[in-house]
């Protein structure tokens, strides 16, 4: 990186929402679009998915590499490769207290990850598809994912256990 | 805003991960607090939840103050505030494409949103208590709402219709 943008006053005028502009980009666009740089160099193929855990303090990308990534959102360092899905990722989402991630995957499993030190904890089988898209509950107790096999399923994050599943 | 951290190059340091660091902040922890700074601010009472769009250029944030607000990320300008629950927001999630908002409220209903014009499309009603979460499928076609009722409801976007509901 060289010192480009990093120039002083003449070149930073506040915007009416209080954001600083930067040379025609806003210094969070640079940012956001810097950080989504170093997320798309950290994986070996497209992502996929990205979520911001909710202090958006570390976001979650998913990709066709098969690996979930957790990046600290300030630095954009990487906190945690995520191994073990055997199809590309599809769908990322943090707990409620971000704690914990969820990954739907083309493998048709439903992951559960320790944000803190991307150890898994529970491989949730029964989809016979892709996992388009997991959710957290608002207590964090409950999982539900969606899938191309036309059913949403409900899962205990605790323990893993299947708890439900709907036909759509 | 004075030019406190608008500093030259002496006071930037680049990180391994390649964001840049300003006394002590990165560039993107600041704009990102500064965002939340002017998210709050914009609202009457506390804000519960925020959600970014796929493409981080929107932000959504309900709050006590029974409204959800859209934010432009780049300039922290309110693009819309959308006025309809009658109880707090307590969960909003973008679609896929960032279209459409979906807004859960401790009013029991759960509402879906123009994200372009900030008009109401559908006010889905059946939960008996706080909508604690929702979360659009892959397609956008299809979201689900959990529920303190302790049901998940499955709900058909483009129309509102309830599609199933699961007891759990």
């Amino acid at each position: 990186m060289t010192g480009e943008g990093e120039a002083g006053e003449s070149l930073v005028r506040s915007r009416p929402g209080g954001l600083r502009e930067l040379q025609g980009e806003t210094q969070i666009e640079r940012a956001l679009r810097e950080l989504r740089l170093v997320v798309a160099a950290g994986h070996s193929n497209s992502v996929t998915v990205v979520a911001f855990s909710p202090s958006w303090e570390m976001v979650a990308s998913g990709s066709y590499d098969r690996t979930v990534k957790l990046w600290e959102v300030g630095t954009g360092r990487l906190l945690h490769s995520l191994a073990g899905h055997t199809g590309k990722v599809a769908s990322v989402a943090f707990s409620p207290n971000g704690d914990l991630v969820a990954s739907g995957s083309r493998d048709g499993t439903v992951k559960l990850w320790e944000a803190g030190t991307g150890r898994l904890l529970h491989s949730l089988e029964g989809h016979m598809n892709e996992v388009s898209s997991v959710a957290f509950n608002a207590s964090g107790e409950m999982v539900a994912s969606g899938s191309y096999d036309h059913t949403v399923k409900l899962w205990e994050a605790g323990t893993g256990r299947l708890l439900y599943s709907l036909e759509g």
